[in-house]
């Protein structure tokens, strides 16, 4: 079995190495290969997502991913920000659909902005669509146009999808609502765009396949609110690439521990791209300083969903349990009676414990 | 001075009861005439923007709106249906200038579900535009196309802004912010979608005409992080009509008490339009249960905007803060050892304190 490791920019290869420290210790029949993606691999190639990089990719079984970006590149032409190179391999490899979980451990409780009582115990997974909707609509641009206020300049994007992006997104939900408490949120904004009425007929209508599972639908704005008001109500939501971007990153820091947080992309056969929920943190980079947990729990999960290795995945997931348990902390989940360690602190932390 | 009354559905009528009665108490020189809009108008006429609305909307100085919608009318084909109306006289009316406050009131602090310190004092003012974006661009439906899957429906949508559209929405904001703490952070997807790209270009282009003003730029996924990470960092925040409209309702929600928030909805002259920024509530209808507040601080909004009389805006929400203080209190922000009172009763207090 191949694993394209992917380290990116910022804390990117710190938290990588943490990672692989865990995976290689499982002792499974894992090769490891490593290739650039997003800033590294413009400086050194001009392109966020190389030729190599592309079929190292497309020829692995699965793909770690650190994280890439930073304000260096911000400033690049479009085609040349490593936010490209993301888009790109998720397109190329066709991983439909994202799934983020945003989970809050009961020893991190505190680092949450919301009161105890509204998350405790959380525990939603988000299943977003990733390859279509208004990140990739045709057409899109900026031009000028005579717009009735003399030519000005128009900016422009599609938000599209078909019958069969939605029905496959949404059996993925359905099977993911079924393995945990059999509810399934759906997302939309029915009431103003005609794509999310779309949506909205075929996720109601697949209903009938899954008996078990609870459907309901909420508007985009309210599960917005919903999310802040009682996040406790969401088993498993569904919803399109854009939304699913909003409200992520808005569960996720519900949480108040992003750090913690791994999220998978796959595509229809289970090979996924598997990556932290948070960014490449350039502030932080290059200091030991990184909490590695949310790349080990991504592996965690490339051994769930790409390897069907439940036991391995189990057995790293107790680990971090473990760690927490004994109190070690990185700076982003400190609390004063706790141990705080770096980066490679906790990955030693993890190793003892798994 | 002529006001357009347009109660509309659900708890509508008996919250623009009491917002009417403290305008009255005011004896102002205005004249105030009703029209039917949203599921009442559907009702009445088939239309939820009824031909003889829409003429008394445009010959008024302002409008004030209760609240439009209900399961009801829910299942009505999409022209029919109550938000229709809301977008239809919008649109009319060019009211392109979304203003809605997300105010934590001290009386309120516990109501929020956000830990007192990270909201206390909150105090945000998002100014969302209204009349363009995905909202309304073309084109737009459902249709059948040979996606490569076949035959298969499609649904899709247009982002678009134009130059001038960024432009008079963007200097609302930095006037706003001019009047506030001089702060601006406009929200955009511009790493993705080349319509927010423009936006983003033109914001940064007008900052040199404000150099009071600090302006910064954030992406939407950050942007919903951040409101729950640290509110508190926002003064006036901009960005266009469907991603105001999901952060907005994110920010209302972080006060707890979404039934104490007024908007404003402006147009090039200031003509405007007034309501609270929650829903028409079916549930507690006709119950005389439904906080009146946010409608009677819509009402000194209007005054404030639209007839620039900032004295008797001050006299109405001086009154709601004393009610405040005295404890009076409908049942969304009830807490034990305050004194529960009705939609009524809580317009009496209003009245009392003017
Ligand atoms: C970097 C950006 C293109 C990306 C997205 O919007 O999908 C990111 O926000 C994410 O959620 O993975
Ligand atoms: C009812 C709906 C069309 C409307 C909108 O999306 O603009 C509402 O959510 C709002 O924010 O006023």
């Amino acid at each position: 079995m191949k694993i394209c490791v992917l380290p990116g920019d910022g804390i990117g290869p710190e938290i990588m190495a943490q990672a692989l420290r865990v995976l290689r210790a499982l002792d499974l029949d894992f090769t490891f290969e490593e290739a650039l993606l997003g800033g590294c691999a413009v400086d050194a190639t001009g392109d966020p997502f190389p030729e190599a990089t592309r079929r190292l990719a497309l020829e692995s079984d699965a793909v770690l991913l650190g994280a890439v970006g930073g304000p260096q590149w911000d400033t690049l032409p479009r085609e040349q920000r490593p936010e490209r190179g993301l888009l790109g391999i998720r397109k190329t490899l066709g991983l439909f659909a994202n799934l983020r979980p945003a989970i809050l451990y009961p020893e991190l409780a505190n680092a949450s902005t919301l009161k105890p009582e509204v998350v405790a115990g959380l525990d939603i997974l988000i299943v977003r669509e990733l390859t279509g909707d208004i990140y990739f609509g045709q057409p899109r641009g900026i031009e000028m146009r005579d717009t009735g206020n003399g030519n000005e300049r128009v900016g422009y994007n599609t938000m599209i999808y078909s019958e069969s992006e939605i029905r496959r997104i949404a059996k993925v939900a359905y099977e993911a609502a079924q393995k945990r408490n059999g509810r399934l949120c759906s997302v939309d904004k029915m009431n103003v765009l005609e794509c999310t009425q779309l949506w909205r007929d075929i996720v109601s209508d697949m209903a009938r396949d899954y008996p078990d599972v609870q459907l309901s639908h909420m508007l985009v704005d309210n599960a917005a609110m919903q999310l802040v008001r009682n996040p406790k109500q969401f088993d498993v939501m569904v919803t399109g690439n854009m939304f699913g971007d909003i409200l992520s990153d808005e569960a996720s820091m519900l949480t108040g521990s992003i750090g913690m947080l791994p999220s998978a992309s796959l595509d229809a056969n289970n090979k996924g791209l598997y990556e932290p929920s948070h960014g490449s943190a350039p502030d932080i980079a290059g200091q030991d300083k990184a909490n590695p947990l949310a790349t080990i729990l991504s592996a965690a999960m490339m051994l769930r969903y790409t390897f069907a290795q439940e036991d391995a995945a189990l057995r790293i997931e107790n680990a971090v349990k473990k760690v927490l348990a004994q109190g070690y902390r990185t700076g982003d989940i400190y609390e004063p009676g706790t141990t705080l360690v770096g980066t490679r602190g906790m990955g030693d932390a993890v190793l003892a414990a798994l």
